[in-house]
Order: C-alpha cells, then sequence, then structure tokens
C-alpha cells in the first residue's frame, strides 16, 4: 500500500485533487439530455487557458500509482489512469483519454513541422502545478524563421465547486438536469494551444486552440461535454492571397462537418479577438467557437471535426510561412511589425479571457501562459500609417472585418 | 443668445456633460461630515485614468461662453469657467480652480526640465473626448536620454449616477451624509500622470500621479472632496543610492506634513505595484496613496502636501538620471532591461486599475493612456538571471521589498 499512500499524498497537495467526501453528495445525481443556445464564460476560461494553466494529474500518478485498485472507491483521475495502464488508449476509450492521446499526438507532429521549417529545436518543458495538474510546453525562441513559436498541451482533472457549476449550467443543462445543483462535480479539461510569430514582417502570427472539456457522472461515465477551439492569422503585411487559403482551408474543414459552422465560427472569431479600445480586429479572422455539445452534434462526430481542424494546421499554416520567410523588408517595415506585435500583447493582456483567468490563477504557470507573447513589441505614440499604405489598409480591414472566401 | 445655444449644443455631446434635470432631485441634499477607513475601488480608477481618461469641459467653452449667464441655472463646469474668466484663479478660488491651475503649471514645468536633461523637445497635444473632457498630452518619444517620456494633465466636469455615488459612500459619508443617495451628483477631477522610460538600462524608469476629487451640493460648494497620489522607481538595475535618495525624499516631503504618512505609503506603494501573476513587485517602491479627505487632514495641508510632493520630483528624480544616462552598458544589460519592461507592460495592461479602467471605457484617448508603455519590451521564455548576479538581486528585492530609509 506505501504506492497507494504516495498518491494519496501526490494529491493531498492539489488544489484541483478530486474530492472524495463531496463525490458522495453527488451520488443520486441523475442523467438526462437538455438544450441551450448561450454559453458559459467560465467555460471558456478554462479552455482558453488551459495554454499554461491545467495539465494532468495523471502525470503525478506515473509512478505512484503501481497496485490495481478497486475502481469504484477512486476519482476520475484515478480509474483514467488505470484505464490507460491496464486497456492502453482505443477508438472504445472514453472521450477524456482519446483527447488526450490526439492532442499529444498532434503536439510532436508539430512541433517536428516547425523545426523542419526553421531549422531549430524546440525547448521542451514537462510541467506539474503544485495545486495539482500539469502539461507539456514546447517553445522555440530567436530561431531562423521564427521569432518565438510555443505549442503547449494541458490536461486537467479537478473537482468544480457549486457557484461554477451553477453557472456552466445555464448553458449545459447536462450539468443539473434536473435543476439540483451538486455541491461539487469532477471534471476533467484537455487542451492544445499555439502561438507562433515569424521574424519576417511579410510572414503572419498564427493562433490555435482545440479543448475538450467534461464533467462526471458519480459512475465515472461522462456527464456534460463540450468541445471549443479555433485558429487566427495576424499579419503585419497582408497578403491577399494567404488570408484566402487559409480562410479557404478552415472552411473546407468546417464545410465537412457542417455548412453552418464556418460563417458562424468566422464572424466569432472576429467579434472574440477584437481589440475593443483599438476599434480593431486583432488579427484577419479565421475561425472560433466553444460549447460544441450534444445541442449541435454528437460526440463522435465533434469529435472528428476537432481532429480535422487541428490536423489541418500543418497544411495551411505551414505553406505560407515558407512562402513570406524570405521575402525581402525595410527596416521601417519591421517597425511596423513591432508596432503590430505591441497591439497583439494589447490583445493578449487586456481582452484575452484565458489569460487573464490564467495570470490571476495562483500557482499558474505563468511562463507557458505568456509564451503567446512576442519576443520583441513597440508601441510608438500617435503613431499612424501613411494614408494610402499597405499598413493604412490593413489597418482598414482589421476595423471593418472582411469576408474572405 | 447664438453663443449660448452653442455651449448647450457642445455640452450635449457629452456623456460627462452636467445634468441640469438631475441636478434637481439634488437639491435637498444636506451637508454633515463622517468618517471611514475602507476606500472605494471606482474613485481609484477616476483617478488613475485620469492619464488619458479624463479632461476639462471647459476646453469646449473658451469660445463658446461670451456673454454672462445667471449663477444659479448654471452646471458645476459652467461656473467655473464663468469664474476663472471674471475673477481668475487665486488662493480664496474653489480647490477645483487652484488644482487645474497647479498642475497645469507643474505639467509645464516637467516638461521643460526633462527637454533640458534630454534636448529633444516634446510633443504637445491638446484634446477633447466626444463624450466629454479633454486635457493635455505631451509626448518626448526616442530622444537621446529618454525612450519616452509622458506627462500629461486632464480635467473633467461630470455627473456620478447613482451606482458610483453608493460604491464611493462606502468611503466617503459626506457624499451622502444622511444616508440617502442622491440620483446623480456632478463632480470634478483632475490629475497630472507621467512616467519616464530612459534610454540607459542603468537610468531607472519612473512614475508619478497626483490627483484631486470634488463632488458638488447644488449651491456649487464643495460636497465630498479627496486627494490620491504618488510616486514610484523601476530600475532594471539597482543602485542602492538612488532607491534611498529617491525614498529619502520622499519621506522627507511626508514627514513635513504627517510621521504616518511616508511608513504608510511606502507600504500601500509596495502592495499597488505588484505583479501578483510574478509574485514581484513592479519596481523597487515609493509612495502610493488614495482617500486623502477631512477625516485625515483638512483640505488646505492635504493640497499644501499634494504641492510638495509634485514640486519634489523634478529635485528628486533629475539627479539620478543624470548620473546614470552616460553610463557604459553591455547589449546582456540592455536585453535585461528590455526584459523589465515587459514586466512593467504587464502591470499595466493586467493589474493596473486605471488602465484597464480607461481602456475600457468607450471613447477614451487611448494614446494617452497607452502613452505610459515603454517604446520597447521583449520577453523571453524561462529567462532567468544568473544566480548572484546583479539581475538576480534585483529580482530578490522585488519579490522581497526593502524599506529604504
Amino acid at each position: 500500500m506505501a504506492s497507494r499512500r504516495q498518491a494519496a499524498r501526490l494529491l493531498s497537495q492539489c488544489k484541483f485533487r478530486p474530492q472524495l467526501a463531496s463525490r458522495k453528495s453527488i451520488s443520486t445525481f441523475p442523467s438526462s439530455t437538455s438544450s441551450s443556445s448561450t454559453f458559459a464564460p467560465w467555460a471558456r476560461y478554462t479552455g482558453l487557458a488551459a495554454f499554461g494553466l491545467i495539465a494532468s494529474v495523471s502525470l503525478s500518478y506515473t509512478m505512484a500509482v503501481t497496485e490495481p485498485l478497486s475502481m469504484d472507491s477512486l476519482s476520475l483521475a484515478e480509474r483514467d489512469q488505470q484505464q490507460k495502464k491496464n486497456e492502453g488508449v482505443s477508438e472504445t476509450s472514453p472521450m477524456r483519454l482519446r483527447m488526450e492521446k490526439f492532442i499529444k499526438e498532434q503536439q510532436e507532429q508539430i512541433v517536428k513541422a516547425l523545426e523542419e521549417v526553421d531549422g531549430t529545436k524546440f525547448r521542451k518543458d514537462e510541467w506539474q502545478r503544485k495545486e495539482g495538474g500539469g502539461g507539456i510546453t514546447c517553445c522555440l525562441q530567436d530561431g531562423k524563421v521564427f521569432e518565438k513559436a510555443g505549442v503547449g498541451v494541458s490536461v486537467v482533472y479537478g473537482t468544480l465547486p457549486k457557484p461554477a457549476i451553477m453557472k456552466m449550467s445555464a448553458n449545459h443543462k447536462n450539468i443539473a438536469p434536473d435543476g439540483e445543483v451538486p455541491e461539487s462535480l469532477e471534471f476533467f479539461a484537455a487542451g492544445l494551444s499555439l502561438i507562433v510569430h515569424p521574424k519576417n514582417p511579410m510572414a503572419p502570427t498564427v493562433h490555435l486552440n482545440y479543448r475538450y472539456f467534461e464533467t462526471a457522472k458519480p459512475d465515472g461515465t461522462s456527464g456534460a461535454w463540450w468541445f471549443g477551439g479555433g485558429s487566427d492569422l495576424t499579419p503585419s503585411y497582408l497578403f491577399d492571397e494567404d488570408a484566402i487559403q487559409f480562410h479557404r482551408d478552415l472552411k473546407e474543414v468546417c464545410d465537412k462537418h457542417n455548412k453552418d459552422y464556418y460563417p458562424k465560427f468566422k464572424k466569432w472569431c472576429d467579434e472574440y479577438f477584437y481589440n475593443k479600445h483599438r476599434g480593431e480586429a486583432r488579427g484577419i479572422g479565421g475561425i472560433f467557437f466553444d460549447d460544441l455539445d450534444e445541442t449541435v452534434s454528437d460526440k463522435e462526430n465533434t469529435f472528428a471535426f476537432i481532429q480535422d481542424s487541428l490536423q489541418s494546421f500543418i497544411p495551411t499554416y505551414v505553406p505560407i510561412v515558407l512562402k513570406r520567410k524570405d521575402m525581402p523588408f525595410t527596416e521601417a517595415e519591421k517597425e511596423w511589425q513591432q508596432i503590430r506585435r505591441g497591439k497583439y500583447v494589447e490583445f493578449n493582456l487586456v481582452h484575452d479571457r484565458g489569460t487573464s483567468f490564467g495570470l490571476n490563477t495562483p500557482g499558474a504557470r505563468v511562463e507557458s501562459i505568456l509564451m503567446s507573447m512576442p519576443l520583441t513589441a513597440s508601441w510608438k505614440y500617435m503613431h499612424e500609417p501613411e494614408p494610402g499604405s499597405r499598413e493604412a489598409r490593413l489597418v482598414e480591414i482589421l476595423q471593418n472585418p472582411k469576408e474572405w472566401v
């Protein structure tokens, strides 16, 4: 039993640790489905903060849990850990395990693809959070092609307190299907996030995030669940053909699954990545969505959409960066890029709900959250582009987001 | 009456315009005093946002109001405008006019002193806000000594809605002395803010803000009032003698007025300018205070303290910058400065209540608010100073703020 005690000791240090006592209070929690069209901001925080905040408690277990445990006395994290160990992860495994496996594989592939473009290796950090959780953060800095490229995966098991459940239930009736909100609920969240800032001002910055969230029923089966994510492009110099190709690729993936997705998610993206205080979008858009649950499509089909979307990243972005990475540019053009970088920083620190949620969470891994910052940025008082210039046209489009396809 | 109508038209475009209708509802508002030791966050926002947000509606009047008006039908802004025009500003004028005059004079003197150090002229922008208000923003950018120096004055007349009055009354009982909260109240706010980022990494960044807030009674006399402000130093390379001199000068000014001020305000400064997510202070401190009202001292004495504090800026900071501006430095030291600049940006955009309040206020003059940003900043993933280095010692002190005098 030594290793069991060791696991318990590790868990006792976790804020997010599954609380066995409180699980009893939800043992009568029934299951049903219901729909809603609004969304719960808290859920989105969790998803976006995935970049650095959250991670798999299972990491802490790797060495600690070595003997079989009685399944019904275990937390969700423990049960998943056991199942992975005994059966591996297959298409019949719970979505939690499949999503974790998928994003970790994708992280490896994306890192490899970007390393090939740059000719520089990423630094890889596996980390744990003392309150519970951890992740894998891969970062390439001051490379040949990329100023900064970060690809992060995080997976977390934890317990939702009643106020969080109440907020979420506004949008996900499945959390408390009979209107009775339990005192606490175990949850699982996993996501992959990436940001790439190329050096050449002609090559655009790209951001991407895909995430999965689920709450557990007392028997360990999935309660409420939803996916969120998206990808968006932020050029300093706009090449219409890049913008068109980027959006066309995203539309193609969306259309394969649901013809309503692209128009809805493109609009959502323009609205979310908006520097309100500047009156302009952060970039030229892409897609953004949240709360894709059973009211939209079933879990299998939605996971298939998430997989296709994430897998489309390399073939969508890499050709753009290859086309732009060696283009000539002037010092003034580099300066303009630095000013646009400043506005990127402003969005991330002032408006992005995920970043501010993450930074205000005690014990968050700040360096993983702020890996999204560019290596360098600039603020010039009252800097305005020349009327009629390429710089002015970009600003005009950021002020009036455009349909590219 | 043409000019009167013109004034009314100008006012009708102002969000902050004094609302004559609502003033009637507070005509029975009595006056008394009371004390409180807590503080109203909203009030602090107003003060800190002064950097760019707020300004004098009187600017809009300069040409519009040309004939004598009946004093009792006028708003606070109109009455002040009339009084300035007819009698000028003297020691017997309302504090509003004296504070406005004082900070505008100080702005000129500080700009002049910094121009002498740098050998470069400031750019001066007088601006108005279409919702009401305006100010004077002076900025020097990419000079010989200063990377960026901004000195801003703003003065605003406006109307507080009931929820804001209720929040403020928690700390300033004078706003609603009989516990009856009026529907609205005219207010006045004025402040001077400055930030100086020198080029040489051996020369520290400095920030300063002094402000005055007051609400009006229906007869135009002052209702509740308070002062706030402070000044703090942010070096990239710490010279103990500079830190000691900076704090000694501030302590001297404080002690002249109240022996309790310095220890209280130094602590407040360390607590306020704190990058919570980094677990370190933004800089090595100074003083910070708010809500200096009749429960602390009378208006005349407090104004005298504010005057002495603001007037001490040039003799305190200029000698430090003169000592450091031509010191030799390495490329690595410049890089460290850029990383510290990044953390300065983080504080201003993530934690500073004034900045976020300003940026989230529709119609705010963003360029005046963000004049506080450095010209350039940098973020390096997982950058950590060498143990035992000067850089490491700075971080250590930021993590454990020190008493310098």
